[in-house]
């Protein structure tokens, strides 16, 4: 039986991305009219520690959800590794009468968070917070539509470099431990291979795809690298590539930082709302420690530790449409 | 049973929408790959009547998938209301050889090619262009995110102006019959009110909210109204605001055809890309007359007949998240 | 001789123009840089009035460089018009002991600074934020190349569906009394016609121009049309255009208040940066009643009521241009 | 005494920059329009050689004007060094009786021209087309502006994330030779600090001014370095100060390739326009061998060998105004 919530905490943590002001927005404001008290905490889990929390109202939050970046701030806490850390963190939280926490974040945040609840009984709801779509129990994470946007956008440009000069580019994106951004950009900027950490890449197929390309004069091709892909990020494939066909002109281009930054497009504006706004109703339905998700456009609840552990599978069917589309 | 089909065209009608170049690319690549001939038609049912028919090979789709518009054109064709106008084109496509159509369009593109399939036996597959959104069986149409970010990086402008000159805006947004435009792009720039086709706009309760916010000096606000909205468009509700809250300092503004163009996004290109490849597929597999859609991340044959009658209605739950998030 | 000043006070007022804020942040920096206090004034003339005015830091005028509208919001002032208002209004600078004032404006808050400065000679300094680009004494207006890039960023996509669609289409853009903008937009688009104040509509040559465009079957054509243009809107114009041409498919977009919003291009903001701080620069060096401009990239102090009275003359080289490159 | 012109033909050369395409449209359609034959050079000096020449026509340019890149593409050609390949060269254009060419491009390219100039008596004028304005002889060079602008998009996104996270960031933008598109983005970002080609690097002044900022707790900085700077790139820069100051959190981006792409900017269009409708009328008033710039808005005709030769040099007080503002 839940007990009933009156005053929440948010804060952002990791690696940011574009829609959580908009969701911070979501979150202070439905908490308001919901009756309820709404803290900001400042820098993550480190403002927690150093006390550094405010309260926050509904103009607080006016003209942010167009903003990149996060008002809150996001820092890694070593300190907050430790158990003495984290009761120094609680503490700030309690004497405040602070009764649930919405974290805004990735694995490493919801990590932090189960601690909180298991430790001391602290409700926690989780929001996935992170252009690479790694958190399993959703479709949507908040900020990959805008980073895979950002790609597309940049990879665009390149293509009319890569047109104007029958150019071979091989453009790496972020996603560590998930492909997403990479077989999404990919695909919209009609990439002719997408190397990715859940597909082993064979570079003897790369090399064998871009020979029958050369054959036919098509000079002009994109390679779109996962960061995180096992065989190396964009320099490793340039270097082989340039070994095995020299003929090729091969530019390396790695999109990096600008792919976490920007204005959150619609759809990860939606998706921030209506996360924000569950977020708050879960914690006053008395759930806790759960991620909100959105599966097939429904609002589904997963364990946090779930959330981490498990790993959504890309869908085969997509690198066949890659296949054919790019030839 | 289904006959073999082996060669194909493609067209696009009604309205523009931002992917139709990426779903004409994905049509050709695929039916190449797969062994067809594809011909492309222009200006729609016009260019079919006219035969303004054309071979189309993978090089001629090189470099589009990012640009706005369609390169086959579209047109509205009265002379295609007539049996005789009917039979005239589709004898442009029997000389030719062609057994399988492609249509991008809503649903008067979708009407046209059931007359196809029922007088002449013509297998058809439709595809849902269609920067409203209003056609059943999908929960994208092409072009509809695309629509839907440049109504938001509008709307975006206009708070800037808005928030400098403590103004109400009221903005038009396209939907003659379908309100989603209106619907995400409000949610996604903060909207006061949202005003739908769908929902029976009640002046009153918007003359009452704003009221409200003018107590509390909320003087920045965005009302956002699709234009198929039973009460009037901007205009209408303009007028009566200005009459009955003369305080406010209103201003209008109607986005009109810049929601058509642009190129798309990354969802639109790759929601194009997968519907062009699934159209082929469909064909070759005998099917007809129906929409190619996407249900909860699936691909879903809808009748073409019933992609036009029925209608998706919207969540409630919005209504609801729009009124808590403007407060 | 000049007295030396200590406490600046700057203010935003009239149509808003993207770079504002990158104005803002320049003065305060320098200001505070070179040894000032420095004051923010809220909506312009009203705030000086109602003595909402605060001391600004470096810190208050942090990442707005690339934000559109302006933070000191802006507003008109009718008490402003009369002398006891403007009283009122300079007693609330004298009572800080404030001694310069920084105008970002057009002609008619120019028009206020002068009187500041004749009545109760206050040392005023007008920085020219328009983006209509009507003031004399300047190459460059704050915000005058975002509202042209906004522009023509939107008749690009009006482009995309005109081309689609075969269509004819009047657009209009910003520009009460200067046609910069429709003039520098309309080349940029490659528009076959460009209609402005500046230069006296000569309707029948627009007719017969169409009418050639027509007979070549050049149906896809742009008309940019000055909101201030002597001969009407561009409702006005397709009005005409309907009736002697119904064979074009004739559509108006008028582009409205998204010109005013967005963020600074990079000359805006480089305008914005330059102007700012040679606006404290010329404060310092005892200059008064002269606006700030730069010519042949020099920076250049015109007197504010020779800005507000003299016109720049458009090159009638362009016309000639734009005539050519739309055949 | 010049002889007639008749026959002209353009190319583009050297790497492409954004109203390359816009250019090439206003050399074909003034040409036409006042009479000449126009033709098309593919790939730059390699088409020539390769006889890869063809006529244009109006329609050939249509709807090209918005795009990045560059229709006629662009190589490097190592045979035209020798006097056989441009013999050779020459001779294509002989057998058609091209009697002018228009060449855009940068240094490289002037430099080809005018051997065919010096050797074939060939009448030449180069346009500069380079997005790192490192001609001398122009106050714009085709590309600059929108390199300019994409670079301050990219750092704005850069911005976002650097300000969530407290970090530094430096961030390098091309240019191996003028510092000018690092100038500009810098001031344009509020960078901290801009190191170029064409001022020493004093890094312990770079260490001493972050080390204040650290003092003052100002932890988010943005540092841009031109690819040419004589210190080194951006990762040079992030060594040294992650070694001499620990406690910053640096991160390095390297924009790379997308700066070259992109549709042009309104600026970029006109320059493009306007130095192509005079490329051709200086062709037929006899010019040769001399690049068209635009000086104080006046068109300035300065010798390809100047133009190469000669340095603009960078305005001194800008490095004040970025060090002022940045603080």
């Amino acid at each position: 039986m839940s007990k009933k919530v009156s005053k929440i905490a948010i804060l952002t943590s990791g690696g940011d991305a574009p829609g959580m002001n908009a969701t911070i927005r979501a979150v202070v404001r439905t908490g308001v009219y919901l009756g309820l008290e709404v803290y900001g905490i400042m820098r993550g889990y480190s403002g927690m520690m150093e006390d550094d929390i405010f309260p926050m109202g509904s103009k607080t939050v006016a003209n942010i959800i167009q903003r990149g970046g996060t008002i809150l701030k996001s820092a890694r806490c070593r300190e907050f590794y430790t158990e003495e850390g984290r009761a120094q963190a609680y503490a700030n939280l309690k004497k405040r009468g602070i009764d649930g926490l919405v974290v805004i974040g990735g694995d490493g945040s919801f990590t932090g968070a189960m601690k909180l609840q298991n430790e001391f009984g602290l409700p926690v709801i989780g929001l996935p917070g992170t252009i690479d779509k790694d958190l399993y129990g959703t479709d949507f994470t908040i900020g990959f539509d805008t980073a895979c946007n950002t790609a597309v956008q940049a990879i665009d440009k390149i293509r009319d470099t890569a047109d104007a000069h029958d150019r071979l580019f091989i453009v790496e994106v972020m996603g560590r431990h998930a492909g997403y951004i990479a077989l999404h950009s990919g695909i919209a900027t009609g990439a002719e291979t997408i190397l990715i950490p859940e597909a082993a890449t064979n570079i003897e197929d790369v090399i064998a795809s871009l020979s029958e390309k050369e054959k036919r004069k098509k000079l002009v091709n994109i390679i779109v690298v996962a960061e995180g892909d096992a065989f190396g990020g964009a320099n490793e494939v340039a270097k082989i590539v340039r070994e095995r066909l020299p003929n090729f002109d091969t530019k390396v281009s790695i999109l990096g930082h600008i792919q976490r930054g920007g204005s959150p497009t619609c759809i990860d504006r939606l998706v921030a709302s209506r996360m924000g706004y569950h977020a708050v109703e879960a914690l006053i339905a008395g759930k806790s420690n759960v991620m909100v998700g959105i599966i097939n456009n429904e609002i589904v609840y997963t364990p946090l530790e779930v959330a981490i552990r498990e790993k959504d599978s890309i869908d085969e069917n997509w690198l066949r449409i890659v296949k054919i589309l790019a030839s």
